[in-house]
């Protein structure tokens, strides 16, 4: 073997890096660890930041920078913005500073609503920050000039997925407020354009109507990141079982996170490390809990 | 007039500093305006790292710190933390390490609430961080053991607040569902514990009922403010009447914030500067829009 094939081996069996402000890129991490079994993921929450959906583009640029270079240090082979305000904001200017893969979850989404759509009117719920950037819109005009883009900001949406108020009738209240005025402009899609909003699929298909085909980017990425990885020849070639394959990071609150990753992953998550990135480049330090 | 005295005059005509996490705090600074009306007022959100109320003691002091060296910078005279959560983590710290008095927003509510309570049962509602630290069972039960605190965390009141939805049929099932619990602990007395809430305060006490005493700390803080500048002889001798006398900084998205400030302020706040804590101390630079 030689030394090119080794490295290409050793790559094979690197880790995806997956990183969200917070909790809600982990229904990301579970379609990867569904759809690709054999890989080992780290996944990064910058839980002392959340939410994104609410700051600048160049505040978010910022901290995904920081958590990119935190990621290449733990030696990932590619990272997954699981996080659709960074993915709005930063995947192209992340894509550009590292010679490594990068998807976000806009691109796959926008890329499935297109091809599904049969009117070409697609609606597009998130955070203010996602729905203001018109980053969903843009990635549709590119695929179809045609398509007719609805979008509609639902702050409420992740407090109250946080609360764990799933199917819940304040909820529903909550979710006819926002989408009823969706409901009136006759789309035939709908993308949940906030890693959370999966969480609450049940109910906004429910106040939507069977005849709205809702697109869950996690699980679209999920497919969009084997592909990738199969086409650069990068996919893991064994798992290996003697070794738990996912790693958790977060800013802040990693007992919080446990509970919160315990209750929608299928298996139980012993460790989470918190790294306070801030300080983490002058003095390296991290402590497990 | 000596030079101590000059100094004193100087110190009088000083700023006062008022912090929070973003723009809950204005309720606050809304009533130093209205019962202090020729001080001036340097304030600050941080809004690029908001809420505060999901995150841990250590990350709420070090945040806390960076902002209050902001401030003296600014030449303040006193330090009013207007953010529950910082007041609860980290007044105590800050207090010790700076010389200029410094007070919370839990302390003053706290004092009303053991003064008017007849039955000794109060209620407190605030952020997860908020009534999970107990501070304010603390502050009650120095003034008074025989005190019964009962704490309920209404994390979606700060998002129904900032959608503004204060009168409204969803977020009156939502304080049903949070404060239906309190009213059977026959409290006669309940602690707005979050800055967002004096907002709310029409709909929460209707659902609780006329019998049951609404604490608002922010006007409680600004008549405590007023005490202790009038004790130490630092209450602005004149108003300039010449210039603004409020000057407004955030870490982020500085014209979200003007919007929400003009729409709780009595007058239009023209001028809002923003400022990267992380990166000010090195570079100094900041930028107004």
């Amino acid at each position: 073997m030689n030394t090119f094939t080794e490295n290409m081996e050793c790559r094979r069996e690197a880790p995806i890096g997956v990183f969200d402000s917070g909790i809600g890129g982990l229904t990301v991490a579970r379609e990867i660890m569904r759809n690709l079994p054999s890989e080992k993921i780290v996944y990064f929450g910058d839980t002392a930041r959340l939410p994104y959906g609410n700051k600048s583009k160049e505040t978010i640029i910022r901290f995904s920078r920081q958590i990119t270079r935190f990621l290449i240090r733990q030696d990932v082979k590619a990272i997954v913005i699981a996080c659709n305000t960074a993915s709005a904001f930063a995947l192209e200017t992340i894509k550009k500073e590292i010679n490594i893969p990068v998807i976000g979850v806009i691109d796959a989404g926008a890329a499935v609503a297109a091809s599904v759509t049969k009117n070409h009117r697609v609606g597009v719920i998130g955070t203010v920050g996602t729905i203001s950037s018109g980053i969903h819109a843009e990635h549709l005009h590119r695929l179809d000039p045609e398509i007719e883009v609805i979008g509609k900001a639902c702050p409420l949406f992740v407090p109250l997925a946080e609360e764990g108020w799933l199917d819940d009738p304040v909820t529903e209240a909550v979710a006819h407020r926002y989408l009823d005025s969706l409901k009136e402009k006759d789309i035939d899609t709908l993308i949940l354009g906030c890693t959370h909003y999966p969480l609450l699929r049940n109910l906004i298909g429910r106040v939507m109507g069977s005849h709205v085909r809702l697109v869950n980017p996690a699980y679209e990425t999920a497919l969009e990141l084997k592909q990738l990885l199969e086409d650069r020849n990068m996919l893991c070639s064994s798992a290996d079982t003697e070794e738990f394959p996912y790693r958790f990071f977060v800013s802040d609150l990693a007992e919080e996170f446990k509970k919160f990753a315990n209750s929608i992953l299928p298996y139980n998550v012993e460790m989470t490390r918190k790294v306070d990135l801030e300080l983490l480049f002058s003095t390296g330090q991290s402590t497990w809990c």
